[in-house]
């Protein structure tokens, strides 16, 4: 049997985390962290994409590679991928952190006029270029944290011209950039304080000029396909008939759909989630049964974000096994914002979920890659380390992926290939 | 006026955290917090010590220095100190933290054979090479978070030989590494399985046999004082009646005391801490007010390590605020130990600290260097850069030090600097 060329061999990894699709899709319920563990496990990649995986002794043989890496002792997985963020973003909100420690509420800072609108004062007026810059740094922390892929949302903005520059920057650092970036619209993060009276007609706003705005730039930059359009589903800003009338509007433009919804208050955001068939629903921390059993029922992925209650100093998290027993298919993500939760480490995002969320590192590490990518419309593209997915993987410097949720403060990843290239 | 030479000299920075003692000793209660902050400054250190701190524009015109070092756009603060941890060990307990997402308590894991009796078997028969081998990487990756002194218990022996071994692993450690060690002899960390019918005798054995030989060794080994001694009180290791006889006959010996206390049953080890004039109680999270009241008014720190909870998954933290109400010094520690928190960054612990302590960002910082020296003996040497303190320093890549809690997960040191030294 003849040896094929290949870019890169990863071989005798302690363990290898292939993190295989279920059916084609991602894992759910009770199966929810089948790893596909391989130990002294090996993963051939050419022209950026898995070609092989399996046992070093078994795939070494058929392989000449290019460049060949000694895993030995170490955990190989898949890249992580973050399908929430908020990552465009000027300023920092430090002495709002200090406030909330003396007791104010988030909402009650944003009533205020501090939370999202401090952000939104202090990013609205900045260049495409300033964008590009402020954000640069935040993603090059998460690249050498593990992260290849990630969501980046809007929303600092709330008027057509700056929504659209976010949306530009994004874009351009995706082109210049190893990390792949993947944009959600989310013009409806908050009503600005020029609406405050009159939030209808900012929603009116939102659907007649920015969605046919987004949708015209979206083609301008060339994107394969539009943005995801997202709302902020919560009291204090966008209720629930506001959120449909939105999301219903974007749907019939073509956006694919995510809704932020049962971070603080219940306001049925989830099951609405589910009716528009949204990819995905997010937060989902005071998600009441009916609307859990709604979610395992459905194909939109539920997301977790657990660094939002622990930035807070809350104790209240996603009763992501209420979901699990129902069904449904869990993804994590950092929601790295400047607001609530500063974070670029998905690996510490598994240490916290397997803590509050009581999931075994297992199910974390599914959620953070393969349910991640899911999240985000990529689920058949990155996540996984099954042949024909992306070359995205990680070398972690731990001798067990049990050591993900273990161990914590301290980023256990020790090198990052991305598209088949080591970029750290 | 001349100019004088110095071996190193910081300056430009965004902001630098002096932390000086108060009245010569940690700062206290209300007080707790104050950082002695300078805009643009500047800090010279020669001979390893450091000789002058101030703004730039009146520090710069005095020295000569061998090296210089722009600080512009960071933090520069005392390099942190760990008062508190159990690093050395053999094996891991990944497997155990599995059990407990399951449901398992930390005392349920441990009656049946696990938790620290666990370890003690791993490392009871480790030489005292493979006992450094094995701390090496975790005190590489306590310096590069910033720790540049730390306090290491023994206890995962619990025969004389095995605990002799561990002291002998951490005074070779200090020697060969840039981080100083201070030893803790904590042989009545748990009474071992083969007295669990006779936990009396196990007792006797610590306070006749064990802590002669450990002064012995001490002696030995050359140390300037004896080690610290301290106690596990708890439900299922030490009851209150043995932890004081143990800690009456080390300090009838000489030693320095410290106490595990409060950390779930509540068994008035506070009390004994102050009653007997030990430098620290640590734990701390079931304290009832009237022991609360009495650290307060006494000279006994008050250490918490709310990794412990957090790696735990629990939701209950050292009720920090009442402690400074009572007056009390209040000091942040790792715990990093194989069982319930394994975390070398004392970042992470001031995020965790500002959240579920509810203490500030100023206080977290102080807590975590000058009171921590002063919890470990070393008050008037580190943790703090006030002229005579030990040139051992951090450039943090934030512009504000309340960025240290209000973002987590990442380590935002930048450079490590001991005795005058860039050791990261």
């Amino acid at each position: 049997m003849g040896t094929q060329k290949c870019d890169l061999l990863v071989h005798s990894a302690a363990q290898l985390c292939v993190i295989p699709p279920q059916e084609g899709g991602p894992q759910r319920g009770a199966r929810l962290g089948d790893l596909g563990l391989i130990e002294d496990g090996a993963v051939a990649i050419a022209a950026g994409r898995v070609v092989a995986v399996g046992p070093s002794r078994e795939v070494r043989p058929h392989f000449d590679a290019t460049r060949e890496i000694d895993a030995r002792g170490k955990v190989v997985c898949p890249g992580f991928v973050d399908p929430h963020t908020h990552l465009v973003w000027m300023g920092d909100r430090a002495a709002e952190f200090e406030q909330r420690i003396a007791g104010a509420t988030y909402m009650e800072i944003m009533a205020a006029g501090g939370g999202i609108m401090s952000t939104v004062r202090a990013t609205r007026d900045a260049s495409v270029d300033e964008l590009v810059a402020a954000m640069r740094p935040r993603l090059d922390r998460m690249l050498a944290h593990g992260t290849t892929t990630v969501e980046v949302k809007t929303g600092y903005g709330l008027e057509t011209a700056a929504e659209l520059r976010q949306l530009e920057a994004i874009v351009a650092l995706d082109r210049i950039h190893p990390v792949t970036l993947v944009p959600t619209f989310l013009g409806a993060h908050a009503v600005p304080t020029e609406y405050r009276d009159c939030p209808a007609a900012y929603v009116d706003g939102v659907i007649h000029e920015m969605l046919p705005a987004v949708a015209d730039k979206s083609r301008a930059l060339g994107l394969p396909r539009l943005p995801f359009c997202d709302v902020f589903c919560e009291d204090g800003a966008f209720d629930l008939a506001q959120s449909r009338r939105i999301l219903e509007a974007a749907r019939a433009l073509g956006f694919p759909l995510k809704i932020h919804v049962d971070e603080f208050a219940t306001l049925g955001g989830a099951r609405l989630a589910v009716e528009l068939g949204a990819t995905s629903a997010d937060h989902l921390v005071t998600t009441p049964p009916e609307d859990i059993a709604a979610l395992g029922a459905s194909q939109t992925m539920a997301v977790s974000l657990p660094c939002t209650p622990f930035g807070l100093g809350y104790t209240a998290y996603t009763p992501a096994r209420a979901l699990l027993e129902a069904g449904a298919a869990l993804a994590l993500a950092t929601d790295c914002n400047p607001g609530t939760a500063w974070n670029e480490s998905m690996s510490f995002v598994i240490a916290l979920a397997c803590r509050y969320l009581r999931i075994t590192p297992a199910q974390a590490l599914v959620a953070a890659t393969l349910n991640a990518a899911f999240a985000i419309g990529l689920g058949e593209r990155v996540g996984s380390l099954a042949p024909g997915y992306a070359g995205d993987l990680l070398l972690l410097d731990v001798p067990d992926y049990r050591h993900l949720g273990y161990r914590f403060g301290v980023n256990p990843v020790a090198l990052v290939v991305k598209d088949g290239k080591v970029v750290v």
